[in-house]
């Protein structure tokens, strides 16, 4: 019984491993479920056995894409050892997406975000959530490093991590559309400069 | 023979802003030729008689919504009075596409890049010649900033251009995955405390 179980997990997980490029490439408009039959070699009957509609699997490939991308920040961010450091994971990690993006099965939001807005209500509704999950994360790294006194007590968490995150997605964005990377070192910069700015010192600033 | 003209360019225009919204909202991927058919309600000879294929009509749409944007950018940044206001139009503008993506034409860039990246090489080609275009035009207004005394000497420009235009895309993704234009508002502080911090004025923080 355990075995069938084993066997069918792994039917799933090979269909969402071979579709999650696809996805990526193509976005949900352009993927198809006949793309998943072609890609895979797998009978429609097996395709549809293991996911009911495109939707159900496009929601799979960016559950697969995210939590990858997840664990990679997540063990980053236990050995950083101050709250910058830890903010600063997430550019870090993005300035490798922009490198390679199928490294790590790219951004799962910017993947999915720009379509997933107006075509598909179970993505967009999982984006989103997962884009609050990262922002809440993130201003919770703020806040502590308020208490912690390493950030100033005027320092608004919700605002600098919707900026993070929206510098980073942006600059991903930006950096595959003019395939120069490299221009990803000028935001983890950028990024760099407004967390030193809200950093609890005393600062002169005379030019 | 001029009318004959007039005529056939009012037809090309009508296809271009019926479709407009449709690739706006289903992406490059998501559009077909028989949309188009479906939704102006001419017939397939009149649609590839001024479109030879999608690619290129996708490309006469961008223009158009590009057109669109920079025409509101253009008249807004002529009016602005200092070079930390002209800056601050391009915020202001993509505040406006938070609220209403549909007003201007949406973000052109946004709205082709995520797909153009893997699956159209002369829509790709395009959207970032127009990136650079704009990024090269902001960091334009940085140097003018910096000769006129109001930014910095040390203030690298093609970092601030490129966080300016990364910062207003992101955002403009996540405000439309999470429906909340008005986070768009603490991106505008971002850029504003950036622009702030690059100004060339004596500052003191303690905290």
């Amino acid at each position: 019984m355990n075995n069938k179980i084993s066997k069918s997990e792994k039917t799933r997980n090979f269909i969402i491993e071979s579709m999650a490029e696809v996805f990526n490439k193509r976005g949900y408009a352009g993927t198809s479920m006949a793309d998943a039959q072609a890609i895979t070699g797998l009978s429609r009957g097996c395709i549809y056995g293991n996911f009911e509609n495109k939707e159900i699997m496009a929601l799979a490939v960016f559950e697969y894409n995210l939590a990858k991308l997840c664990t990679v920040i997540h063990n980053r961010i236990i050995k950083a050892k101050t709250f910058e450091a830890k903010l600063m994971v997430y550019a870090r990690v993005y300035r490798t997406l922009a490198e390679d993006n199928f490294l790590l099965g790219g951004s799962p939001i910017l993947n999915t975000a720009t379509e997933a807005d107006d075509t598909n209500g179970l993505l967009k509704e999982r984006v989103a959530t997962a884009s609050l999950k990262w922002q809440t994360c993130m201003a919770g790294f703020v806040e502590e490093g308020i208490k912690a006194g390493e950030f100033r007590e005027d320092t608004n968490a919700a605002q600098i991590a919707f900026t993070i995150l929206s510098l980073i997605e942006g600059a991903l964005i930006l950096t595959r559309i003019n395939g120069d990377p490299s221009r990803m070192d000028q935001v983890m910069t950028s990024v760099a400069q407004m967390l030193s700015n809200i950093g609890r010192i005393e600062k002169t600033i005379i030019n």
